[in-house]
């Protein structure tokens, strides 16, 4: 029996490779500290669960509407116009069971086969999966070290855009580097989508994870509104993870026909799980803000470990529960030779389970430069400081 | 701004609209009696609800693995066993969104664009939409009318076969007709399928929706399970429409291949409602007995009104929620040329709304009767007898 071609263009996301192997050293009695999941262990507000079983006795447990149901589609669009100072309505959204089906559906309405698609490399590698998944030709852009952390290598993303680009994935607080961009740096993004007549897919899933400065959409600059997909989730804000609920903000003609992919894959959302959406919605900053000290007390106790790591060096991201440092040096001191040996035996002599740059596509010629990638919001700060005390002790014990 | 080309082929369940147009008559302060959706309005067992909230307040709210939790894939695994004879694993099961997904991933696991591949027509109408949005090109196989109901034409399901066939689909215990496959018809279709080197999607969404006989499954027949993927969903028997969870039961080499969709399109399905699953398999048979003579109860009052009414000619189905009457006499009774406008004047005239044959498919030439589908899932035993016996002094009236 033979299998699609198409299979053969498929990626997937490696990083969960890494859980398996933590996962079995973890079975073999070891300590293990969990560095690699983007995932929260958080328990999601009380309330957002009893406005879930209150929809389940109101009856909400068959069919809704493919777009979803008005009331949290009307939410979402007041939400999204209340902190980017767009002017969305109820369509321009359609409910998604997470953000990350709005990159399908995005690609599948925008690019043709042999169309060229920018991503960020490093960068959520589904972006590339699923552009040559679906017959595109995946463009990477890069990023350079910057005085906060990274900046885009704008003249390379420039130089990558040729008459058959046809959009641009663009991720400020960016998975995995923990960057944002600086106003000159959005509007020069902005600037190049104008200019090539680009698609734009806003990846803001980490929106509201920032703890100083405030978050800026590239959908909100002037013309953009019309060539930009906003990937919106409630996964990293309210610890929903794993409740798959997002939604893609869409200029109306795709609005339409991200509408008709969701009868086609999904029927719709989970019902009842819109009306917990519905309820986060609702005098939601309080538990926001909540969840946001408690993950920048996580990036304080990770950033004081790693800061004073001999061979490590990095700055405090402002955005994301990521942290990407340089471990070039560290790598000397326990003479590895590369990325996929470091974390191996950073696995099994300190417990620390973390990805590194090459989870995030593949290196791009020239870079010369060795990242990890620790998320920190899967652990207390107390086993933060322990498990990275521990990754310095045996970085510090070979110098 | 250009959309993507591939828009051009994507369907879509026209049966929206007729919800759409009901819910716009019932707004003017008109009855409906909803029989054109496939919904159940019955409230999921308490018991499956209070499981799913023991796993929330249990912490599974984050992400679990692509393909599902171990427990539930077991428990799938066993059930698929137990009522067909099989002999699956945990290695043959994906937890999916619901059931449909099933056939969007179907699709792209064994179709090439070019690749011809076999439909019911009448049929689910996301077949064909998604063979062809993926590239393939639909070939519809037709039914005839039978002493029980309606037999597959088998004759001109071989002629249909062509070097380029790559699957068939096939539904057994059917929407819309409500049939279901005699044990000859079942191997007949197995046997085109081995001959020809054929994958097999087995839609077994109503297998255990049967008020007698036993349903069997064409992927216990020999030399069928490793060409052979199950559509398996919670929907139809546990009143769990809404909830969206089903699985894809598949041979070992597409399991991985679903996963990885999964992977790259939803991550995974919602995690708690898996464990709402897993308590759904447990002790299950008197919910589902429960839920079915209900159902029966329901069918059984339809079908007392629409089989005294003239002009109408229908069998009694044992399976599935739907009735597929024969309406071309009463057409001509009430001076209704063609099927649009006769649903269209009989929710206007009766109350009565309902999808018709073309909302399962372009009609094949040859085709002279006409007929409407009504699913009895969503009304009252009450309302069902009121609503159709409307119906019938309507037509009773005209004659």
């Amino acid at each position: 029996m033979e299998l699609a071609d198409r299979l053969n263009r498929l990626g997937t996301e490696t990083a969960f490779k890494v859980s398996e192997v933590a996962a079995q050293w973890a079975s073999q009695g070891h300590t293990v500290y969990p560095f690699h999941l983007g995932d929260i262990d958080l328990p999601t507000p009380g309330r957002i669960v009893a406005a879930m079983d209150r929809a389940i006795a109101d009856g909400h447990t068959g069919y809704c509407p493919g777009a979803g149901i008005t009331p949290l589609r009307e939410a979402i669009a007041n939400d999204v116009n209340t902190k980017r100072g767009t002017s969305y309505t109820v369509d321009n959204v359609t409910i998604q069971p997470g953000g990350k089906p709005v990159i399908t559906k995005f690609l599948q309405t925008v690019m043709n086969p042999g169309d060229e698609v920018l991503f960020p490399n490093p960068g959520f590698p589904i972006y590339e999966s699923q552009i040559e998944y679906l017959g595109g030709v995946g463009r990477p852009y890069r990023f350079v070290p910057s005085q906060s952390g990274f900046a885009l290598d704008l003249d390379h993303l420039r130089s990558q855009v040729t008459a058959r680009t046809r959009a641009i994935i663009y991720n400020d607080l960016h998975n995995p580097t923990g960057a944002d961009s600086t106003e000159a740096e959005r509007e020069a993004v902005a600037q190049l989508a104008l200019e090539n007549d680009l698609w734009v897919l806003s990846d803001e899933a980490y929106f509201e994870v920032r703890y100083s400065g405030q978050s800026k959409s590239i959908a909100s600059l002037a013309g953009m509104a019309e060539r930009t997909v906003i990937l919106y989730t409630f996964s990293k804000r309210f610890a929903m993870t794993g409740w798959r609920l997002g939604a893609g903000i869409t200029p109306p003609p795709l609005t339409d026909w991200f509408s008709r992919l969701n009868t086609n894959n999904e029927s719709c959302t989970t019902h009842f799980v819109q009306y917990a959406g519905l309820a986060a919605l609702q005098d939601a900053e309080a538990e926001i803000g909540q969840i946001r000290s408690t993950l920048q007390a996580r990036r304080d106790a990770a950033y004081a470990e790693l800061s004073t790591t001999p061979g490590i060096t990095l700055t405090k991201p402002e955005t994301t529960f990521y942290l990407f440092p340089e471990v070039s040096e560290a790598m000397r001191m326990v003479n590895s030779g590369d990325l996929a040996d470091f974390a191996d035996r950073a696995l099994r002599e300190t417990g620390c389970s973390f990805c590194t740059r090459n989870h995030f596509g593949r290196p791009l010629s020239g870079e010369d430069r060795r990242y990890i990638r620790l998320a920190y919001s899967g652990l207390s700060a107390q086993a933060i400081s322990e498990g990275l005390g521990r990754l310095r002790n045996w970085i510090g014990s070979a110098s």
